[in-house]
C-alpha cells in the first residue's frame, strides 16, 4: 500500500529531501504519493510557485538523488477541512499510510482511521519554508544552502527572487 | 519536453491503451503526462469513478504493458473554457505537445501556441467510453473485452456494474 | 438517535406527508430531521421554490396533522458526490438512520456505514414531484388533490402557477 | 434614471439593434446601460463569444449607428435566481427601469419592485440569436443578413464560423 | 412572525443563552430561528465546531431550559454582503424581526426594510466566545463556567480542548 | 488600441484623477478602460462600496472634468494569480497597453506579452486609498480634500461615514 505525505512545498528544500529519503529508506517497497497542497495557489508570498513548477523542483531533487517509486499529485484547498480528507482521498491514488506533524492533519486522518505517522524533521521545515522564501525574495545568499542543488538552479531559472519582491512582504512577516 | 495527453478515461479502455502505445512508441524518450480530466467528478452516470481510481486503472494497464516513464495527473474542471489552458498550465508539469482530436481543445491550446497532434485512434474512443459504461450498466458481457484484463478485474473489485447501475440512465442515454 | 430523510419537496405533497408518517408511526420517539435538499434552488422548473418556502411547507403540513419531533434543515447541493456525505454530516444534526429509495443515496450512505432503509412510498413520488409542478404550470385542477390542503393554500398564496409559468418548460419535460 | 437591457447578445444581431434603437428613440435621455449577461461563459455552443468580443460587437453595431449615452457591463452568472437582482445591482451603474420580455427575469425584477417594460421585438429575438449561431456553424450565408454589417466583419476577423463548429452540435440543437 | 437571531455559536454559552431567554420572555408567542453562521466552516481556530455540533449545543442548552418553539437553521457564508440578507432570506423560515447588536447585520438589515432591535447582552458576547476558545485551548478552568452545564459536558464528549489545541494559536490571538 | 488601468477606487480620489488626466493628455485619441478591480466586494472595511457605487463616483469625476472616451468595467476577483491576465482578458475589451506600479500586475502581464507602463503618483495613491477610509471612518476632515468634489458630495448621499463606521476597524488598522 503506498504512503501519503501532503505538503505545500513552497519551494521543495532539504528538509522535506530529508523526510523523503527517511521514509523511503525505511519502507522501500512502498510507494510514496507526495500531495502538493494549496495546489490552485501561486503567485502569492505564501505561495509563490504553482504545482507545475513544484513537480519540477520535486522531480528534480528526487532525480538527482536516484529515489524512484514516487509519485506527485497536485491537490486544490477546498477550504472545508471537515471534508478535506474524503477530498484527498478522491483525487489522491489509494494510500494507507499518512506521514505527518502537523497535529490538524492528524486529527482529520485519525478520524477516517488512517495510520498516522509522525515525521520528527518535518514540523521544523515549516518554519524553514518561511524562511526561505524570505531569503528568497532578500536574495541572501542563505537560501541556496537549504534546498537541493538542483532546485536552486530551476529556481534561478524562474527569476525566483524577482517574482517574490513583486508581491511585497508576506502580510504576517 | 513532455508530451500531454487529456481525457476522461471513465473507465480507461483499450482506445486509450493503443492511443500511449502509439505515443510512446513514435517518441520513446518523451515523457508523456496523462491529464485526468473531469477529477473532481465521481458516481455521475457519465463520469462514475474518482479520478483516484481512474490513476489505478491507467497503472494497472501500464505496468502490464511494461510502459513506464508515463505520469498522471488529475485535472478538476473549471468551467470556464477561455481560462482552461492556463489552469492547465498551472497544474501540470511542464509539456510542449498536446494531444487530441477533440477539435476545441485543438482550438484552445493552438490558440495559446502549443504543438496539437491528433491521434487518429483517439477520437473514436470517444463513443466507446459511452458505450462501455451502458454495457457495465447492463452487465453485458461486451465490456470485459474492451477494456485491459488488469482494468476488467479492478472493475469487478470496484462492483462497477453495481455502482453504474445505482445512477439510473444518463440523461442523453 | 434521529433518522434522515433527504427529499427536495418542490413541492412538499402527500407522497411525502405518508412516508413521514409511516416513519413517525414506526419510531415515535426517534426524532426525524427532513433534510431540504438542493437548499440554494429556486426559481427553475424543477427547483420552483426556496427553501424557505419549503420549510414553510412542510412546517403547515405536519402541524395540522399534529407531528411534532421533527426538524427541517436546508442542505445545499455540493456537486461532488463523493463528498457528499460529509457535507450532509457537517450540516445536520447527528443521525443514525436514512430512509431512502434512491439507489445513488443508498450507496454512498452504506458506503459510510450508516443504516440505510427503503421507504416502499417514496420512490414513487418521485415521479409525482415532476408530475404536480407540470400539473400546476398548467394550473390544471389536479394538482390540488395531491398536496396536503395546507399546502394547497399556500401555493395560492405565493401565485405558485404564475411562478411556473414564468419559467417556461423544463428542459426534459 | 437609466434603463437596463440585459440579453446575452451571441451575438449582437440585428434584433438587439432594433430593441436599442426603439428604447433610445423614446427616451433620448435616459442613458441605457447593456447588460451582458452569462459573461464568463465563452467557447461554448450556445455562449460561443467571450464579453469582451460581445463588447466589441456592440460598440461597432452602435457606432455605426451614431448611438452614444449606453454602456454596456458584463454580468457573470450567479446560479441563484433569488439572489440575481441583488448581483446585478451590485454590479451595473445604478437603473430604474428593466427592459425585458422574458417572465422570468420580470418576475424577480418586479419582486424588487422595478418599473419593468415590454419590448415587443425582444422575445423573438430569442430564437433568432439560436438560429444564427447555427446558421455560423454551418457558414449558411443567411447568418449575415441577421447582423449588423460592422459585426458580420467582426465574426469573421474572429473566424466564428471555425470556432462553432470547433465545439460540435449543442446539446439540444 | 418569526424573529432572527444569527450568530456563530462557537461555542453556544451562557451570554447567547441570556440573549435567548430575553427574547423568548418578550414575544412568549413568536417562534425564533437561531440562525447559525458560518455554518460550513469547522476546524479552523475561530470556528471549532461544526454546525451539526453547533445545533447540539443549542438543543442541549435549551432543551435544559424548558425553552421550545424554537428552531435552528445552518447559513453557510456567501461572501458577498451586498447579497447576504438575500441568501439569508433564501434559507430561513420566514421573519419580520431580526435582534442584532452587530451594526453591519444591523446596516444591511434595515436596508432590506426589517426591524431590527439590539440585544444589549450580545455585543460583549462577541468577545467572550473568543475568550472562550482561548481558554479551551489552554483547557484553563474558566470555559467551564461560561458555557451552559449541558454544553460543557457536550465539549467534553467532543475533546474539545484538544482539538483546538491542534490548530495551533488563530491568526489574530 | 485601448489602455487599462486596474484598480479598487475605493473610493475614487484625487490620486486616481491625476492618473487618469495624464494618461487622457498623453495619449487623447486612445480609450481608457478602468477595470474596477474586487468588484463583488463590498461592505466591508477594505472594499466599502460595491462596483456600481465606484462606477458612480469615476461618472461624476470624469464628468465633471469633461474627460470622456473611457468606460468602466467590473472585475471580480478570481483568486488564482496565474489565471487572472485570461480573466481580465476575457471580461474586458480589448486592450493593449497596461498602466500600473503595482509589481505583481506588471510581472503577470509582461508574461502575457503586454506593454507595461508606470504612472508614477499611481503608487502613492495606494495608500492613500487606506488613509482616506480611516479618515471617513472617524468623518476627520480631511477626506474631503482628499476626493474630487462631485465625490465627496457622492459618498456624503451614501452616509459613507456611518457605513464605514459599522465595520469596525479593518483587521490591519
Amino acid at each position: 500500500m503506498r504512503g501519503l505525505l501532503v505538503g505545500r512545498f513552497q519551494p521543495f528544500h532539504l528538509g522535506h529531501l530529508a523526510v523523503v529519503r527517511h521514509i523511503v529508506h525505511d519502507r522501500p517497497t512502498e510507494p510514496l504519493v507526495l500531495g502538493i497542497g494549496s495546489a490552485e495557489d501561486a503567485y502569492t508570498p505564501d505561495n509563490p510557485f504553482t504545482a507545475s513548477e513544484r513537480f519540477e523542483m520535486i522531480a528534480r531533487a528526487l532525480g538527482a538523488e536516484k529515489i524512484t517509486g514516487w509519485l506527485a499529485v497536485p491537490i486544490p484547498d477546498i477550504h472545508r477541512h471537515s471534508l478535506w480528507v474524503a477530498h484527498v482521498e478522491e483525487l489522491v491514488p489509494e494510500f494507507s499510510r499518512v506521514y505527518t506533524n502537523n497535529p490538524l492533519t492528524r486529527t482529520l486522518f485519525e478520524k477516517a482511521d488512517y495510520a498516522v505517522e509522525a515525521t520528527p524533521l518535518f514540523d521544523r521545515e515549516r518554519n524553514e519554508g518561511a524562511s526561505i522564501r524570505r531569503l528568497l525574495r532578500e536574495d541572501a545568499p542563505g537560501w541556496r544552502e537549504r534546498v537541493p542543488p538542483s532546485v536552486a538552479s530551476y529556481l534561478d531559472s524562474l527569476r525566483a527572487t524577482e517574482r517574490l519582491r513583486s508581491f511585497g512582504a508576506p502580510s504576517a512577516g
